[in-house]
Parts: C-alpha cells; sequence; structure tokens
C-alpha cells in the first residue's frame, strides 16, 4: 500500500478497495500516515465523492478504531437517536425518556460541542448535581435499571474520527457528504445500538442549508447503517427557525419538561414523538401508528415525566426539576425584550443568526473549553408567520450582564425578518425516510 | 487573512486576492501555515485550477521568496532555456555554446534531477574535471568573459517553491498546470535571464502525455514570463522516442560534441538550432530566419564547437572533449546488444520504459543522492521509423556489470515495438508559441 498511490486514485475518480480504506484509518489513527497526506486524500473526496461502499468501509474502519460498546444485553431493545444540529433543539430531552417510559433502552453518548448552545449533556447540567461523567459500566447498570442514561462521550470512541475530524476543520473539508456521514456514523455504531434514528435538519439554522443536502446525507447515513445490520430511519426536519421557543440550557430542559408535562408547543411535541415514535416502531416492531399513539398517550398520563424524574435523580440530579423546574433550575439576573418594529408579521429568521445572539449571551461556547452560563439564552414569544403589532415584545433575552445583553440584541435584531405578508407556512417535518 | 477561508474559498472556485497568495507563500515559506492546510489548498488548486493573474502572482510570489539573480550587467543578451524533460534531451549542451559564440549570454543554473538519466549538471560531470559548483560571482565572471557557464542549482533559489515541490510530490498534487508552471517559472524569474525559451515535450517520454496538456502549460508559462516582462517562446517538441541516438550521461555529451563539431544527427540538431535561433532572437532581435542562419554556420564553420571548448576550460574541465570525446570520457566495462525480433519497422516506443532501462543501467537515479554512472546509458541504432531485418541489431547498452546489462534488456525490449507497417512520421516540432 502507498499513500501517495491512494490519493492519485481518489484524485483521478476511482473508488478506493476496501483493504486500502482500512489501511488508510489504521496507519492514520496510529499515526504513520502524516497530516498533509491525509488533509490532500480529504480534499479529493470531496470533488471526488465516495461510493455507497467506500464510505460504509470508512465508518466501519472509524468504528472500529477505538472501543466499541456492546449493548447486546438488550437485544433489540436498544435504541439511540442522532441529531445534525439546530437552534433550541432539545429533542433529546423529551425522546430519550419518553422511549425508555415505553420500554426502549436507551444509552446515550452525548457530546458538549461548539456552538449557540452547549449539547445535550450541556443542557443537562444545568439540572443542579446531575453527573455525565458515567463509567462504561455506570452507563449499562442505569439503562438496564432505569431504561435511559445520558452521560459525555467518555473513553477511546472512534478515535480515527476525532482525529479526522480535528484535520477537516482546519482544512476547509467539512461539508463533504461522504465524510460527514461516516463521521457521524461511527460514532454511532461504536455506541452500540441496534436502531438508530437520526434527525436530519434543514434550513437556515442548519448544517444542510437545502433539502437536497441533507436527503443526500441522510440517505448515505441509511446506507451505512444498514450495511452495518443497524435498524435506521432518518427524519428531514425544518431548521427556519428554532425548535420550540426557548434556546439556551436551563431555558431548554424547562420546555423539554413542560412537553414532558403534556404542554402543547407543537413543534417540538411533534417531532419529539415522531422521532420516539421510530425509535419504537423500529425496536419493538409496532407500526407508526401504534407507536405515535403510545408516545402521545405516555406524555399525556405521566409516564414520561415520571421517567425523566426517574432518570435524572439516577445521574445524580435534583428529582425536583420534574415538577417545578424554576425553582430548581438557574436563572439569569438580567433580561432585555426584543419588540417589534412595525405592524405585520414575523417573514422569517436567520436561525444562525438567532444561534449567534445566544453565543453573545453566553449561553453557548466559541472556543472548546469555554465555559457555559446555564442561565442565559433566548425565549421567543412569536415566531415565523405570527402577526405582530408595533412595540409588542417578540422575544425575552436572559444574560448576566447588560453587555452581553446589549450585544445580543443588536445580533438578534438582524437576525429576525418582519414584513406586511404572511409567509407560507413551512411543514416541520418534510420527510421521513426508512432503512 | 486566514488560511481556512482561503482554502475555503478556492474550494468553493473563487479566484484568490493578491494578498492572499502572497500571505500564503509568505506564511508558508516561514513555516507559518502547517503542511496540512498547503496540502489541503494544493489539491483544491488541481480541482479548481487558477487564473492567469492568480498564477502569475503565485509564481512572483515564490520568485521573491529568496535570493533574485540580477543579470542587468548583460542588458538584453542574458537568455535562458528550460525543457520540461525528456529522455536523450541533451540540447543544452548544444544550444548553450551555440548561442554564447553568437553573442548570447547563458548563465545557467541547473538542476541534477531524478530520472532516467541525470540533468545537465550530471551529464557535464562526466568530462573529467568539470567543476559545477560555482559562486554567483564566479557564474556571473565567467558568463561575462566566456558567455557561458552552467552551475549546479546553488544559494537559496526559489525556496517557497523547494518546499512547495516536495508537498505535492507527497501528496499526489504534481499534475496542475497553474502549480507546474509557476514551480518553473518562479525558478527560471529567480535566476534572472530577459529571454527565456522553454522546450515543452510532449508524447510517452514527457510528463505532458498530451498535446492540449502540453498547450496548457506553455501557455501558462508564457503568459507567467511575460506579466513579469520577460520575452519568451515556448516550443513544443516531440518525445514519443528519444531525442537523438544517445541515452545516458557520458554517452549524450559525445553526441552534443558530435553535433556541436557540424555531425547531422537530424532531430537533435534541428531542435537544437530552433532552440538557440529563438534565444538569439528575442535577445538581439534577429529574424528567426538570420537566427537560424547563424546557428547554422556556427555549428558548420567550429565556432560552436570551439566555445564548447572554452566553456569546458573555464569550468575545469577537460578540453579535449572537444576534439576526442571518446579518449577522455568514460567508457563502460560491459556491452549488449538488442537486435530486432522480427524483419519489419519500429513501429514505436515506450519512451518512459526506455528511461526506466537506463535506470537499471545505473545512469539515473531512483533516490536523491543516488550515485550516478556517467558511462552507462544505451546508444541507439535504429529509431522508430526505421526498417529492421530479424536479428540485426537495434541498439547497444553499456554498463558497469552483465546483472545490471541484463536487467536493462530486459525492460528495453518491452519499450521498443516492432510490426509489419511503418508508421506515420511525427513531426519533432509540433508548434512554437511566441510571448
Amino acid at each position: 500500500m502507498n499513500m501517495y498511490e491512494i490519493i492519485s486514485k481518489k484524485r483521478r475518480g476511482f473508488p478506493l478497495e476496501e483493504a486500502e480504506i482500512r489501511w488508510v484509518v489504521e496507519g492514520f489513527t496510529r499515526g504513520e500516515i502524516p497530516d498533509y497526506q491525509m488533509a490532500a486524500l480529504s480534499m479529493a473526496i470531496c470533488f471526488q465523492d465516495m461510493t455507497a461502499e467506500e464510505t460504509a468501509v470508512l465508518t466501519d474502519a472509524m468504528a472500529k478504531s477505538g472501543d466499541m460498546v456492546d449493548l447486546s444485553l438488550f437485544g433489540s431493545d436498544s435504541v439511540d437517536k442522532h441529531s445534525t444540529g439546530g437552534v433550541g433543539d432539545k429533542t433529546t430531552l423529551v425522546v430519550a425518556p419518553l422511549v425508555a417510559a415505553l420500554g426502549g433502552k436507551v444509552a446515550k453518548m452525548s457530546g458538549r460541542g461548539l456552538g449557540h448552545t452547549g449539547g445535550t449533556v450541556d443542557k443537562l447540567e444545568s439540572i443542579p448535581g446531575y453527573r455525565s461523567s458515567l463509567t462504561p459500566e455506570e452507563l449499562l447498570r442505569q439503562t438496564m435499571e432505569v431504561g435511559v442514561a445520558v452521560a459525555g462521550q467518555s473513553g477511546n470512541l472512534a478515535p480515527a474520527d476525532k482525529k479526522l475530524y480535528a484535520l477537516r476543520d482546519v482544512t476547509a473539508t467539512v461539508d463533504s457528504v461522504p465524510l460527514i456521514a461516516s463521521s457521524i456514523m461511527s460514532k454511532k455504531l461504536a455506541a452500540g445500538a441496534r436502531s438508530i434514528v437520526l434527525d436530519v435538519k434543514v434550513g437556515s439554522g442548519a448544517f444542510a442549508k437545502t433539502e437536497d443536502f441533507a436527503r443526500r446525507l441522510a440517505e448515505s447515513m441509511l446506507s451505512i447503517g444498514r450495511s452495518c445490520g443497524r435498524n435506521m430511519t432518518a427524519v428531514l426536519s425544518n431548521m427556519d427557525e428554532p425548535l420550540g421557543f426557548a434556546v439556551g440550557n436551563a431555558l431548554e430542559v424547562k420546555e423539554a419538561i413542560d412537553v414532558l408535562r403534556g404542554a402543547e408547543i407543537p413543534d417540538l411535541k411533534n417531532l419529539s414523538i415522531e422521532l420516539a415514535a421510530s425509535m419504537l416502531s423500529m425496536s419493538k416492531g409496532w407500526s407508526m401508528k401504534e407507536a405515535r399513539e403510545a408516545c402521545a398517550a405516555a406524555l399525556r398520563d405521566g409516564r414520561a415525566i415520571r421517567k425523566f424524574r426517574e432518570w435524572i435523580v439516577a445521574q445524580g440530579g435534583d428529582g425536583r426539576a420534574a415538577e417545578d423546574p424554576d425553582a430548581v433550575l438557574p436563572s439569569a439576573p438580567c433580561s432585555a425584550v426584543l419588540t417589534a418594529p412595525l405592524s405585520g408579521y414575523i417573514t422569517g429568521m436567520d436561525t444562525e443568526a438567532v444561534g449567534a445572539a445566544c453565543v453573545h449571551l453566553g449561553a453557548g461556547r466559541s472556543r472548546m473549553g469555554d465555559d457555559i452560563d446555564h442561565a442565559a439564552g433566548i425565549r421567543f414569544i412569536r415566531k415565523t408567520g405570527d402577526a405582530v403589532i408595533a412595540g409588542e415584545p417578540v422575544a425575552t433575552l436572559y444574560g448576566a450582564s447588560d453587555l452581553r445583553l446589549e450585544a445580543a440584541l443588536i445580533e438578534l435584531q438582524k437576525a429576525i425578518h418582519f414584513g406586511c405578508e404572511r409567509p407560507k407556512a413551512l411543514p416541520l417535518i418534510i420527510d421521513v425516510l426508512r432503512g
């Protein structure tokens, strides 16, 4: 094997052999293939793409580059979900206990991540006492006993992906369907669940700005999962505005609790039910109709919020969050209100800019290792399509200081578009692709 | 400036600004831009190309990354030539003294290089005593006094190109028109001549396998040279078989001396005259007809070979080489003959494989730093288009041992194609592009 020949082959548009891909991943992980050759190969892949077979092999090789979590004791009940990331996306907080309440087993490892708000683990850490670092044994035991455990990513999961992602991140080779799909799926495969649901976000607040790109990404991930024997579903969901009304760690936890207690927050509730039902349908063999009804019932009759409480308490968190989140979750000392500049409608949002406003507030990180203000964030009062009267409040911003609020307010003003015509309503769930 | 943004911009197909390109070259040369980012940018350039303006700026920035030779004391007389490389290409040995005999000033720095035979400097070093390491002052003084000096590349000429080429060589990003053109021209610009002739080889023994690629490369280099105020000519010449009959360092020196003494070796003589005449036409303002006639006369009446002798002696070499090369140049202890396997014609050659046979003989390097056997090589008796009778000698191989000869013979047998139909004669000079 010869890295030069492999780069040259991909550059000329030929598919790589399985043995070549495995040799590259192993050599790169061990540090025998230098970064500059891997950067050149990554850029060639960005231009020449990879076949479904190549992508599946790349993913499998990266998954096997480190520890593989064994969830076989849960049989077909082990389920996982992954979101490609969006603003205000707190579905895991709803979906994980909801699925567990109905017999699914969710042993989830979640990232912290950069961006507008933290990852799921950061959100959960706004609950006093919540312990996100579990040993693999603790994760398994809690999943066995409670049905759900969510921990920060630990151990040596897909180190090849970690190393490759860091390189792609500085060489402008991130946005390539096979490279993104293999990065996501290598971690999911290593995390061990039999059934996986993918929430692929599309829109101004998502990595995938177009439906076409999102669809190709979803299909690539489904194909990888299938070829590795996993049950797969991908939901394409709209991210042209934040999901729900809350953006920011504690604010999002509170909103998730509201939904778990039966509140009607249509987009968050509907997407959570669709994701949870897909997981249960795959793992339990239920029809989607049965699964959706079971989810709605569990939200209605209190099983979902009780499972949430049980999970939080099992991980050391303050269980009172389930009954009275305002009493337990941190709240910000300062707030400001964004008002409508005219009478008319909210015609759209630059959702990424909403995220940027949250970073100004301290709700997200701009560099790895930055501290997060769990109490900071934005609560929307009106969203896209809503009628507004000039001067009425549209969103409340929360933060640690007036300085932060001012910067965020300027950003948020630019992010929300007002006009005289009611915009066309966009469907929340654009499509569901089943593996 | 931000390297990520620059890579991303090129990846998306946008031209880079002059300031961006200069920032990249300077940062990379100083080691501030890491190899992996430069490798990604190079691969993106391979796919997205560069405009003429971008290529000229890249070349200028690389030329100015180190020393710039000042040949202004020679006014418009300073001339240089560059060949993109071919098998049996000894034109510099003819052209340099021929041009000097007619009043041109050739202060040439030449590489050693990898490949079938050494570079021009390696060839010259088969003449006992020839000293190829000159100080910049020695190079200038000799050019002033004799009109010609050929030294190995020394000093700090275009270090950015040196570093970038080494990276491209291991990342499969060599064959890109703007990257090749800027690499060649950065060194030529730094070497200081006012008029430059490029011999762009096309065919099975050349880097450019197709006329289209060679033409694009030639045009790119002409455009760079023009935009930096140099007089430029590019000759596209055939490299579907070796140039002349000799391949190998001392063998090629002997053949060049033969031509300088007036021998009729049509392809070598004609191409040498075309190149020399182009150099003189640009520097002296002669018409091409005048210049060709002057060259032919200088070969005929002994001025060319006398200038050759003067040059060699000035650089410490044994001047008797000019009169009796066989007495002075090294000769190989062993030889073998390749015979025709059938009666018919030589229908073609895989010229690169002829070069590979020479490496087996020890005439070329496969790794930098390898020693070269100056006496080793191949002398053809018949060439493409010639009629042959089964069993008659077609080429003689020279080497240090029978082992080397055997390996080379097997390679050479595969390289020469025989058949019953006379192949169509190909023109030696495909086109001449004038800047």
